[in-house]
């Protein structure tokens, strides 16, 4: 079974078919939120910090870290950033960026074996990406397009993970070390989206045996409740092989579908992880009188 | 692609892989419903009657009628249900009893074609059930376990499916009117339980060619937050090809994770089905009521 280890200076995680799922925290991004980007821009973190806390008491086992904002220097915010959430928190980090030279600028200050997210299949990145990973001992995200952007056929998106799995062999780094996105389009526009990507993880799984991750939002671009969607996709693409995803933990619906699917694979041991985090203490005969009204259950 | 058709007098539905999940409403069923019980075998059908609206009205296709009640006349009580909420509703019904002479007081008055829940796969119990499932023209629910109880071995359960389908055809009932019902474990008690009948599923779907349904519930027993555990485990199960669930579909969670499995197998065309149930008119007041807990949305 394909093992990918990630750490902070103190702290392991191990991504893989035979562990709990991996939440990567999502929040830690400008993109899309001008108040942050605004804030980090200005040196204001006190934002980042409460994310930071958020995440990982919601239960992120890793954190994303993206300074993507424009006109800005984005390597020294990014390097920054790194600096500070390692002093907050002992999870492993994702540090994402676009532009390599704030790959870099993150990596550099890194404390443990980071993921790098990400790397895509075309060359010029791949030889631009590839030898940092390979430098730092990272490991890396490879998302699964290229020059011809992303294809709606997912045999050319494993082909092009292939190749960078391939690749990235080249310049030292084992396929432990490479977690595959797939892509996932958006469902309200391409029907077939979400069934594309439960193939492609299903032979990410079985013939690359790669590990693999997802930015689930995408799949419920126009939609609305995309929670909704979002937590079933994600449930259903764990039981295809799915190891990780780059989510919203502070979305209630989002990480209790996540602890479900570890209870339901077998991989929360005594079912001790859900049972902490869902018991209520109203349970008690004490606290069922305290609150008075009882709601049946249905299923009791 | 094998279809299961049901219908009333005046409304046909289809179980299939190619079509929308088929929800199957549980309430009416007076099984550890205490109050229930003691109306229904006092005459007083005015629960039945809101349950049957509320589930028809929460997205229910078909609903379950159960009248198993200690020391009362099942077959009168079961007849009196199934006249009643034909009276109300045009879903099918599924007719559900352990009791052989209810099922066939239950079909004696039912307009359209039944599903018989159920039949296992004792030899006693096929030759009383089946022949009354031939008669009528109905499909009919096999749950695969025998005398020897509930087997933990998921190949003697899917040869007590395949023997059920054989014995079916013996007496004329094709294998689209058998629905095979996998039973699920606890997975509190048995880590293994849910990855058992997702390859059950598949074997089902593959081999078999069967329709499937379950009643989900069993599977978070003794565990808290179980619609959570629930809703994610019909997830996982719709994608390995369950094609039916008795369930609750006033939780809006279960109801949510089913809708979104439609969606994510290319099965609500347009969305239309989604859009109409979760769209914002900033929001109509069913909408929110349908949608349950509502949250500022970050992927928006």
């Amino acid at each position: 079974m394909t093992r990918t280890v990630v750490g902070s200076a103190s702290k392991e995680v191990v991504i893989g078919l035979n562990q709990p799922f991996v939440i990567i925290g999502e929040r830690i991004n400008p993109t899309g939120r001008k108040k942050l980007a605004e804030e980090m821009k200005a040196g204001d973190f006190r934002r980042v910090k409460t994310d930071v806390l958020a995440q990982v008491e919601a239960g992120a086992h890793m954190l994303d870290v993206n300074a993507g904002i424009p006109l800005a220097d984005e390597p020294a915010i990014l390097a920054e950033t790194v600096k500070l959430v390692q002093s907050l928190t002992d999870v492993p980090l994702s540090i994402d960026s676009s532009v390599v030279e704030a790959l870099a600028a993150g990596l550099a200050v890194y404390r443990g074996k980071a993921l790098v997210n990400s790397v895509t299949g075309e060359d010029e990145r791949l030889e631009a990406v590839l030898p940092l990973v390979a430098r730092y001992g990272a490991a890396v995200v490879a998302i699964s397009n290229d020059d011809s952007g992303i294809s709606e056929d997912p045999d050319v998106r494993f082909a092009v993970a292939k190749k960078i799995v391939s690749r990235a062999a080249d310049h030292g780094i084992p396929k432990e070390d490479v977690v595959v996105d797939p892509l996932v389009m958006p469902v309200g526009a391409i029907p077939t989206a979400a069934q594309q990507v439960f193939w492609l993880l299903r032979r990410l799984r079985d013939e690359l045996q790669v590990n693999t991750t997802l930015g689930a939002s995408n799949v419920s671009f126009g939609l609305p409740n995309r929670i909704g969607i979002n937590a079933t996709f994600l449930a259903m693409a764990a039981t295809h092989g799915l190891t990780s995803a780059i989510t919203n933990p502070l979305e209630p619906e989002i990480t209790a579908t996540i602890n479900a699917t570890n209870v339901l694979r077998g991989l929360d041991p005594n079912c001790s992880a859900w049972i902490g985090a869902y018991r209520q203490p109203e349970d008690s005969e004490r606290g069922r009188r305290r609150r008075g009204r009882q709601r049946p259950n249905p299923n009791g």
